[in-house]
């Protein structure tokens, strides 16, 4: 059931140094792969970052810099080529999640590094992207150094869910998180 | 196992007419809200559209109109603050997809129906929603009238996955895609 992997899905930022083998990489991309994407153009493409010389260079332009850059024994980074789709950040975002989704289910953590167009092009530049891909994020993945508690239903805010329009709050069925409580 | 959701996801355009209870309704937003978000701002909000006239006063102003935006039982609409995000559309299409993949878990088709900024003016102003807030999308899911073939891991493409930089093939392990080929 999908809502496991999406309660166990927490971002993840110290890792233990073990490697992952490429059969979940493989099983992980695979899942990245078969996101929806805008006119379905599957323009994604992959970088997996095992080297760590590679992990540093790219550590040393990220702001804020954060060890767990440097630490996550691998760092997958999603680009697409704007020649394809109009809705770069969307297809790139979508991906993503399948990416943390699919890592939880592994029991590995991973975390969302923001990488702003200034950044994404130094990121770029280091991994020999050419011109007309773009990015907006590296994915460090990693077996957890830590392990923040899952999402469970108590979790769940009844707030800002309205019905018809906004305004008229949506009644809640099945409202496990008074239950819970 | 969260892969097989991946691969059940398909765009569905056409629906059923049946109503969708609305446990199942919570559980989607549920889904939706365990998405992460930038500095975990949880600023997302939903609506759930059932009422018919409000689908068609959608429906009249998307941009290509598309009679789904009508047949669909519901309509989802995912928005944010933009006070408190500045990753708007990552955070909004990170949530779209968890979506997706609960609607599919539940044996639901649901479709991205994109909105340009002009166009999610309009649906703002149709359904009341403050200025501060942003949208990207609506999300129309229902029983599927239509059933996309399972993603399955022949659609599995090996190319555009590079190791360490861009340019050098990432080698495949575990390669179903040959194995089922």
């Amino acid at each position: 059931m999908v809502l496991n992997e999406i309660k166990n899905r927490r971002s993840v930022r110290k890792f233990k140094p073990e490697m992952i083998p490429d059969e979940k990489i493989t099983e992980i991309i695979k899942a990245a792969q078969f996101a929806p994407t805008a006119m379905n153009n599957q323009a994604i493409e992959y970088i997996i970052i095992k080297e760590q010389t590679i992990k540093d260079q790219i550590f040393e332009i990220t702001e804020p810099k954060q060890e767990f850059v440097k630490t996550a024994p691998i760092i997958i980074v999603p680009f697409t080529n704007t020649e394809k789709t109009n809705l770069a950040t969307q297809d790139l975002s979508l991906a993503s999640e399948n990416i943390f989704l699919q890592a939880a289910a592994f029991g590995l953590g991973s975390v969302w590094k923001n990488c702003y167009p200034p950044v994404a092009k130094k990121v770029k530049f280091i991994l020999n992207i050419p011109e007309k891909y773009t990015l907006i994020n590296i994915i460090p993945i990693g077996i957890p150094e830590e392990n923040p508690k899952p999402y469970g239903d108590f979790n769940f805010k009844s707030e800002g869910i309205h019905t018809e329009k906004y305004g008229t709050k949506f009644k809640i069925k099945n409202d496990l998180t008074r239950k819970n409580k």
